[in-house]
């Protein structure tokens, strides 16, 4: 493989160009026309599709069913709940226009579906008989980004799922909230493996119209932060405006309470930062649309027959397993070429075969993460690669864990932070609670609060900003 | 269960009204707070989520796979192809404004994504070796509907699928065609029970941009014709505006031949009309949201424990078959209230058990599409009622086809037309293949060419309207 279709950049070296690189060049998305949209393209749409599939039955296992809205919401709707009105608005797209027809109320494009979605369910719940409703939503959300397009982590359209319940009392919905979230987290460290820590957010960085957000984070190689994914307590902020009510057992009418929940296609970005190498992208078995290579070698037509066969009846043996198997039997490449292109794309395990090796009654494995190469008898085929795409799977997940360990660390000294946080890393740092010293932070080094771990303590007496009685432990950081 | 929670329309007297309650009651879909637009509520989202993996099986197993592309097209990017875009544009929904920014370039929102797609594809073709490309997208269009919004017929925005494919040849693009189309009539009559009539549609009918367009319809209760889905041959019509083009094998640079297709929810739209009776909605077993419900009866809290065992039971051994089974335990509503409710959600089969029902060590079974009652005894559940939702699933097939056998006509005298038509019907008449005659048949009838069957003959000799020679037989129709 040339230079030019290979990654070019070193992880390392250029962390923004190198993402950019692998995006393009193992066929995950694409720019569209306007600035700020991406194509996904089958290679990359099919890890959503596993991501998708993974939460969709763990949703549907706890009661959860699926609906639709449409992407139109006039704006007199939207605007009903003022504080979280006022905080999309600047990033709303407006339909203005239907052919050559001025729309009187302008239509936003769902930003996020809240106002939407609750103003149906006032329609439909009428008595605590009619409750929880719990509904999710796969769909799109649209919010205008300004910055420079980042595949996966900054466009302004994006595919996510976004969950909408109702419930009758308070304590219902905050359990709601942290099965929402104990699900997230089960699906990124079993289906990506990446590792997250689960907590609250604080008031200054929840989400606008909720009593209080939770979040799952995790921390990139460079050192920010991304949030993988959030779970929202509404209490009755949205059930009120939006009249969701209902008549209690005792025929007393009473305003429900509210979650809503979402993770989008930024888990994909957190998979490529994280797993990824210099050679490009590395997938976790799970969620690899190809799961498993076969690379034929061979140098002759008769010994091809022989080496096709082969690669046929290992595919067949695995297809029976529910493995993901592609041959790759193209003929006017290089073996050589195709295993860098598979590496580069990022398949768990590649098996190569050549008539030598039949002759030994054996192929040779080469596992994409650490590049080791071993033999495997033909006689072992099913567990040995069963066993192998487990082990790879369980060591990315292993590997990020380190990263997270790496760097996370525990500071109390301010001048110690700002030293730490131009490294980049998760600082531990007590905080008296106050958004002042939050915003204290964010001035000097550009970090927030990520999250207040929910098994934070409060070991140290005194805020890192202020000096004053600190309350709790929460994660600082840069992020995307 | 009270008229006014009931269906009150009568199908065979208020057809529309009817559709409209069922669509409502049995908790399908309601109104969006914009003209034009639906929300589908769990219920009726489920009926498209079983149409949906049906179809993307079939599709996955023939070479397709799924992408994403955004909702936003520039009118730049949209109006290169000229007749396509002059035929979408009068009903494009069109963005001007980001948060207070105007735009310069309008961004349509997606009617449909030739005009995208192709753009992306002119970028990522560039020799046979990258062919074919078959991709197809589950996303949203929409068009701005200025008549009165009816749910799953006509709505601004609508669920469908759309796939986009290149191939190197003319004949290649052409198979596909008619794979896909083949691959829709399965569907369609296998999940839904909907026989469908496939042949192509007229020059005036084909879709704008395409060389041709194939089509399945169908005939609705009320007599007019529901386009179901339709494959079109697109030729090298957009290859060429759009660039799309590859080496051939000897290295000369060639404009690709394509095909776009699709099916929208319109489906279920034809689902409910064509199965449904004065009681409700009947669903197909294949695609009901809930298969089989059990009503437990009991009037005293001990039988109470010993039938809701034996619901349970029953549920836990269909369960073990895939069948989707709901036992309806709530104790606010009677046994009569349930029958009905279920009877209006078209739930395929009802279990009723009381406690005489178990002393005799049977079930009583009540069919949604004959309403007639059985007994099955407990040790033969499995069998009889995975064959009874067999035999439920063709009798409404059956009942279908008679339908469709009832409405469909030859006609040869155009005074007979005209009277047949009042009534409703798919006709069947010769035709010269002159567009001035298809216009002449719609000032006078409404009613257009719907489709050209594949297997038309040209068996009589003059066309209906100029009693020139006709060329083939064409099927006229009303339609939606």
């Amino acid at each position: 493989m040339s230079k030019e279709i290979g990654i070019t950049s070193k992880k390392n070296e250029d962390f923004s160009e190198w993402y950019t690189q692998v995006v393009l060049k193992a066929h995950l998305a694409d720019y569209a026309p306007v600035k700020g949209l991406i194509v996904l393209r089958p290679y990359g749409y099919s890890i959503w599709e596993s991501l998708k599939l993974s939460l969709d039955q763990k949703l549907k296992a706890t009661g959860h069913e699926n609906g639709f809205l449409p992407v139109l919401i006039p704006e007199s709707l939207l605007s009903k709940e003022s504080d979280h009105f006022a905080g999309f608005t600047p990033e709303v797209f407006w339909v203005t226009h239907s052919g050559e027809t001025e729309i009187g109320d302008r239509l936003a494009l769902r930003p996020t579906s809240e106002a939407l979605a609750y103003s149906m369910y006032s329609k439909w719940i009428k008595s605590w008989r009619d409750l929880p409703v719990k509904i999710n939503f796969w769909n799109t959300a649209l919010r205008a980004e300004i910055k420079a397009t980042k595949p996966f982590l900054r466009t302004s359209e994006f595919l996510w799922q976004e969950g909408h319940t109702v419930h009758t009392t308070r304590e219902e919905a905050e359990k709601e909230v942290i099965e929402i979230l104990e699900m997230y987290k089960k699906t990124v460290e079993e289906e990506l493996a990446i590792p997250v820590i689960t907590g609250r957010k604080s008031d200054k960085e929840k989400f606008v119209g909720a009593v209080y957000t939770t979040t799952m984070e995790s921390i990139m190689p460079d050192g920010k932060a991304l949030q993988m994914g959030t779970s929202h307590f509404l209490g009755q902020n949205f059930s009120k405006p939006f009249d969701v009510k209902f008549l209690d057992k005792q025929n007393v009418e009473t305003f429900a309470w509210q979650t809503s929940w979402g993770v989008s296609w930024r888990l994909i970005g957190a998979l490529i930062m994280i797993h990824g190498d210099d050679k490009g992208l590395v997938l976790p078995p799970r969620v690899a649309p190809i799961q498993t290579v076969i690379v034929p070698i061979y140098y002759s037509p008769s010994d091809m027959k022989l080496v096709l066969d082969k690669a046929t009846e290992i595919k067949e043996i695995l297809a029976k397993h529910n493995l993901r198997v592609h041959i790759d039997s193209r003929d006017e490449v290089t073996p050589g070429y195709k295993f860098h292109d598979w590496e580069m794309k990022g398949v768990p395990l590649r098996i190569e075969i050549g008539p030598k090796d039949i002759a030994k009654g054996k192929m040779v494995l080469v596992r994409r993460d650490s590049l080791k190469k071993s033999d495997l008898p033909f006689v072992d085929t099913e567990n040995g690669i069963i066993n192998m795409l487990n082990d790879i799977q369980q060591t990315l997940f292993e590997n990020a864990k380190s990263l997270l360990r790496e760097k996370t660390k525990h500071v109390t000294d301010f001048e110690i932070f700002k030293t730490e946080m131009e490294k980049g890393a998760f600082l531990h740092s007590p905080w008296c609670g106050k958004q002042e010293c939050e915003e204290t932070i964010k001035e000097t080094t550009g970090a927030d609060i990520r999250v207040i771990p929910f098994d934070a303590k409060n070991s140290d007496s005194k805020c890192i900003i202020c000096n004053n009685a600190s309350t709790t432990t929460a994660i600082f950081a840069r992020s995307y």
